[in-house]
Parts: C-alpha cells; structure tokens; sequence
C-alpha cells in the first residue's frame, strides 16, 4: 500500500514536500449552494409546509405521523433505557464539561475615568439557541453534551435541537445526552431545511440566535449563507490531530491517538513529528497492526494513507514552526517536559500535554470543548465556548463636566468628516449653542 | 411631505405597525454574489495582476504609476498637515479607545481539580489583521482608529489596511488615522479585490488571518464568501438610533441626536420613544428645522422620512420590551435616571446612559467602539473588540492518577459511539492494555 507521507526535515525537498502538506484540500468542493438557497427560499415562504416536504423526500418520513418533536415521554424513556455505567459517564462528562465552561463566563465592567467619563460593558445571554446534531454514523452524544452545556452555562432561555430521524428514527444515546445537557425542544428535522427553520422559525418552530452543531455540506452550507440572520459556531471542516513525540513514547499508544482521529472520517488527517526514526518505523508498524483490528479500520486505513503523515526531525526544537503552519486542531505533546514546546506553539486549537494525556479523552470528559477550529483555522478561531451564546452592550454615561472635557475634540472630528449633525448634537450639550454654520 | 412614521402603543393596531417596523428591511438586496465570486477566482488566480486590472477598471488609476503602497513619507506628511486641533482631537481619541480596549484584553487560565487534571486556556493574538477603509463619503478617520487600535491592543504582528484611491486621491485625514493608530501598510486598493487579496495573498500582499472594517455590498459580500478562509468581524448592515426621553428633555438637542444618525445615510434609522404627546411634537418640528440648516440635510430628510420613527407611549416602562425587539446598535436614554430602563434591555449594540451622553461622543472620542452589530443583530452579536483579533487555545494535562479517575468513563463513551481507537487510545493509558475486541 502507499501512504502515509513521510518526510525527513533535513532532505533537501523537505520545504516543499511541507509547504504541499500544509495547503493540500482535504475539503469537499461539493457546490451545493444553489440547492441551499432553494431550500432556505422554500422554508422561509411555506415554513413547515417545506419542511414537512423535505422530510418526506430526504429523510423517508411524514412528520405528521411521526411526531414533529420527540415527547418528553421518548426523551425520558430514552435517558431510563441506557446502561447505569453509561448513564455515570454522560453524568461525569457532563459535570466536567459544565465546570470547565462557567469559568468561561465574562466579567462586565463599569468604571468613571479622570476626564469624569462612566464607561463599561455588560454581557448577556442571546434568548434561544439552536443546535444541529446529525443522524446517522456522526451522532454522537458527546457532541450533544460539547454544544448544549456551553449554551446553557451561558444561559439561554430556550435551547432547540434539531435531529434528521430518517425513517422516523433516532439514537436513544443522543437523546438520553438531550436530557442530561437540558436540552428543551428535539425537532425530527435536518439537512438545511432545519437551519432554515432555526434561522427564520416557523409557525410550529420559533427562531433562535445562533445555531451551532456539525453538519454535513447542506448543513454547513445553509449556516453559512444564513450568517448574518443569525450567529453560528464556525465553518467546520474535517477533523486533524498533530502527535509530537519522541523515542521513549510506547509506539503503541501513539499509534492508537494517530488512529483515535483517523477512524472518524475517510478525510481526518492524522501527523506524527518525531525526532526518532526507528521510533517513527515502530508507529507506523503499530498503526498498520492495530487497523486490522478496528471496526473502523476500513476508514481509518483510508484516512491514514491518503492524509497521514510522518515527519521525522532533527530535533523536536523545529516543531514549533511547523506546528504553527498546520494550527492543528489537536495537538498532542508527548514527551516528558511538553511545556517548553506548549510555551513556542502559537496556533492550534487544542493541546494535551505529556504522555498520559490522548487526545480522546479530551473528546469526551475532560472538560474542555471538542468543537474546535480545523483546516488551518486556528489560527484565527476559537473552539466553541460559552461566548458563542453571549454577546456584549458596550455603555456610556456623561455629565456637564465630561462631555465639557472630551466633546470639544468629537466637534472637531466630526466637522472634519463632513458631519455636522454628530456635532451639532455634542456641540449643545457644551452649552456653547452653536449655530448651524458654525458646524 | 410623509413620514416619519408616528405610532402610538394606546392605538388598537399598535402591535401590527411596530411588528412591521421590526421587520422592514432596510438593506438592499443587490445580488452582487455571482460577481464577487468572480474577482475572488481571478485575485486567487492571477494574484496582483487582477489587483491591478481591477484597480484600473473601477478606481480609475494604473497601480504601477500611482503605487500600490502609500510611502512612508506621504504618510508623515499626511499627519504633519493635519491642522494642530484636529490631530490632538485624534490623538486624544486613539488614547482613550486604547485605554477603554486594553481592558478586553481576557484572562489565561490554569488550574488543576480535584481528580488531578490540569486544564486551562491560553489566549494568543491573530498574525496577521487586514482593515478595509472605504474611500470616497464613508472614508471617516474615526473608523481607521476605531479598526486598527483594537488589533494593536490585541497584539497582533501586522496590521494592513487597504483603501480604494479613486483616480489615485487618497483622503490625507484617513493617512494621519492609520499613522496614529500603527498601521503597517497601506495599500491602494480596494472592492471585493482588496478583501481576496488579504485573505488569499498575492506576489506583493501576504495574506491576513482576520479582516475586518466597513464597505459596500461588494466588500461585504466578498467579507461573507472569504468568512472561514479568515475570521471576519461581522456582517454589517445600515445604522440605527433608538433614544428614550421625556418631557424634560430638550427637543433640539434630541433632535439633533436623531439627525445625527440619519445624516450617515439614506438607509439609516432613528427611531424616538416618549411619553409626552407635546414633546414629540417639538421634536420632529426641531428635527425638520435642523434639516435645512445641515450639509447634509437632503441625506437626513430621506433617511427621516422614509425610516424614522416617533413612538408615544403611555409611560417609558413600556419601552424595554420594544427596544429588544429592535435591537438596536445605538441606544440613548436620556431621562434623568437611565438605570432601571437599562437594567430591563436585553438587546443593544451601545447605550448612552442620560442627559448629557449624545450618541455622537461615543462615534469619536468616548473610548468603547463605534463598530456595532446593526440590523436587529445585537440579538447575537457584539460590537468590534479585541477578542475579534485573538483566539483562544485549550489545553489539557493528565497524569496516570488522572487519567485512572476520569479515563474509564471515556472508554465507556467511545465504546457506545463506536470508536474504538478512541478508546483504546485511553484504554491503553490505563494500564488495563485492554485488547481491540473488547473495544
């Protein structure tokens, strides 16, 4: 077989190869644009006579039959239905997820300068949140647990969840994580239909603020064009870990962190820095006896040829750089001291720390949040949090003596921009009375 | 001559007219989409030369003879000729948003709990910020402070703006703004071609990671499809005023509050809420006076005319619950005591607390920022802050005690979402080296 790529930082190529490493497009270039737009049309004019349509056509059931959202009964019964160990690791997960985001919350502010100016900022909650979990393989109740919490931490008076149950089904487990994040509302909607709904409401379903959630194309797609009606999480593309590690890393559990992202999707990307290369020859071998193994392992066999990569250094001191050009969704630093390392690393969405810190464990019950920016976006995005669900009042507050202090400088400005109206309406309160000319 | 529009809350078709003000759509439907694709394609495609194909066909003027950079010496000299008021005011403007947006700067966090994990958060600047400054009537050296201060506090390592120079003319007043505020380059381009070159890079421009700054619908558009090739600051729409006053307040003054908005242009909105009959009289008697004697009255009286609003209320307890609902970017609230009517409103951009707070001093002078969410979007959005230049890396520590309190409920959970290399990767650490069938 071919694949993973392996480079060596000190072969003469080795820029290039990188340079083709970091921009390769791991993205599906599906241009469904023109179809979101139709459906979005489509919902915002017949609201849930669409959506009832779509659902019919997409996912293979009348919802008038089904039930359009899942009663607390289904919900209740689901939570009741799941093993007590699973139940606890929900619950742990849960408790750890909803302490690491309330410290999250922002501090308003409220002081009086010198110049006698009262200035501050005040954070609230957005009214209702959405969120988007797909049906079928990429249902997973951890994701449930990852987007819901934050909104609720956040305070949100109303979350709303939306679910594709093609042919009327849905994942007991998701449901059961609905109940245990304090979900509100479970819609038996998906594709971009349901971000439509989300986005304008509908007679049966009320608009909210922001939605967030993954999705496939439709979905991202349909979040991206109705930026702007609402607030959405991020543009989300496919998932990618980074494992620095040296030689007296087990090639075994490397191998199984490489795997832990290759077995999501045929298009994760998965690369091992290492300053070892018998070390490097050791991972590789494990990776291709651990596949055999996997459920997974028809997908993280494709993921890891077409993607993977192994990247042997001269020293684990180059990786820094290098690390920065990929902004990793998750970065992984297994050696015995990974702070010197963590303190030269300026752009990745996640990092864990030493060697008894994978990755996954991060996914499900560490605390801190598994959506996180991918495709090179971290260097610009945050993973989700709970100020994706606030939003911040800046104010204001001056009396005789301040505006007598700064006004005079906003006449001057506002004169010089042409605007005589903004200081008119300063140029009064200075008592000066100005006439119009005068501005 | 018509409007403003005048509502009363004790009239019976109240609630049906002010759901109609809610949802009348100011912004203009320009289907510029096909369009901007199409420059975006060729600045990726053909990088500079595109640039300065554009440049010539829409701004009139051959990059290679004007220059693509302004120089370091036309920017000194911009600021020398700046007349000695005007650059203090500028200068006291810049201290004081630096000041005011010092204190965005967020907190790191790192601690360790009880089951012995480390977690924490670390925020880092953005590289690189590009900032749009239109040319032409929205060229406002406020907004150059306004844009560029914030990326500076935040700290990131350059900061480049672009800015179209019809016929080669640049306005010497936007040059003194960026030198004040530290912009590093000032390149003469602008349109959807400006914001691919930024987000892409070209031969002459490297690219940015977040772009930000006020534009047309082209700019806006080219903003909307290059959001998540870089962070963008927001989705902007036209300006709006909402002011609460009563009786004791002076109408000339609350009138040129009103025009202060709708002089920026014909699209903006200013909007009155009172409970005295008479006073709303004078105010749009004051307002019409005021019109002739402005610059920019034709601007205003358009904007007043086909946007404005006055509202009479049976008491301004009524008014909170209405101010949400338009979620205005600019509040004022000039009564004398502000504060029980600012803790009730949920949704704004910006609010000027009293008598002597014009919405004005806070476009130039006053500190927070004058980039605010528009068009009902402060449900969701805040207005431009530092955070809109830094992001946010999680991170993660365990150790075998760890990772043996917390990592058994993620094998459990991995196990239930079918992921087996997830589980095995923690499973591993666990020292139970469990075999892959059992996960």
């Amino acid at each position: 077989m071919s694949g993973p790529l392996r480079l060596d930082s000190r072969d003469p190529g080795f820029a290039a190869a990188f340079a083709t490493l970091v921009d390769a497009r791991r993205e599906a270039d599906e241009d469904v644009s023109r179809d979101v737009a139709a459906i979005v049309a489509a919902v915002r004019a017949n609201g849930d006579a669409a959506l009832a349509d779509y659902t019919r056509r997409f996912d293979g059931h009348d919802l008038d039959t089904t039930g359009w959202r899942v009663s607390d009964t289904e919900r209740k019964a689901a939570l009741a239905g799941i093993s007590g160990e699973l139940r606890d690791a929900l619950e742990l997960a849960a408790d750890r997820i909803r302490t690491y985001h309330a410290a999250q919350r922002p501090a308003d502010s409220d002081t009086v300068d010198a110049a006698g100016v009262r200035l501050g900022a005040r954070w609230g909650a957005v009214e209702a949140a959405g969120l988007y979990v797909p049906g079928g393989r990429a249902a997973y109740p951890s994701s449930v647990l990852m987007n819901a919490i934050p909104a609720r931490v956040a305070g949100v008076d109303r979350l709303a969840m939306v679910t594709p149950t093609p042919n009327g089904e849905i994942n007991p487990m998701v449901l059961a994580a609905a109940e245990i994040a304090g979900v509100d509302e479970v819609w038996r909607i998906g594709g971009a239909q349901a971000i439509a709904a989300l986005a304008h409401g509908t007679a049966r379903i009320d608009r909210v603020d922001v939605v967030v959630g993954p999705g496939n194309a439709w979905v991202a797609e349909a979040k991206r064009q109705l930026y702007g009606v609402v607030g959405i999480d991020m543009v989300a593309g496919p998932s990618e870990i980074v494992v620095v590690a040296d030689g007296a890393s087990d090639p075994a559990w490397i191998a199984a962190d490489l795997l832990s992202q290759a077995e999501h999707d045929p298009t994760s990307q998965s690369i091992l820095f290492t300053d070892d290369a018998a070390f490097a020859d050791a991972v590789a071998a494990e990776v291709l006896a651990q596949i055999d193994t996997l459920a997974t392992g028809a997908t993280a066999r494709t993921s890891w040829t077409a993607n993977g990569a192994i990247i042997l250094l001269a020293s684990l001191d180059e990786a820094p750089p290098l690390i920065d050009r990929l902004a990793p969704e998750h970065l992984e630093l297994a050696v015995d001291d990974p702070a010197p390392l963590f303190a030269r690393v300026r752009h990745a969405g996640s990092v864990f720390l030493g060697r008894h810190t994978p990755e996954a464990v991060g996914d499900y019950v560490a605390g801190p949040n598994h959506v996180l920016p991918t495709g090179r976006r971290a260097r610009f995005a945050s993973g989700l949090s709970v100020l994706d669900f606030m939003k911040r009042t800046s104010f204001l507050s001056l009396d005789e003596r301040a505006i007598a202090a700064i006004g005079p400088a906003a006449v001057a400005l506002a004169r010089a921009e042409g605007l005589p109206a903004h200081g008119r309406s300063v140029a009064m309160r200075l008592g000066t009375q100005a006439s119009g000319s005068d501005l």
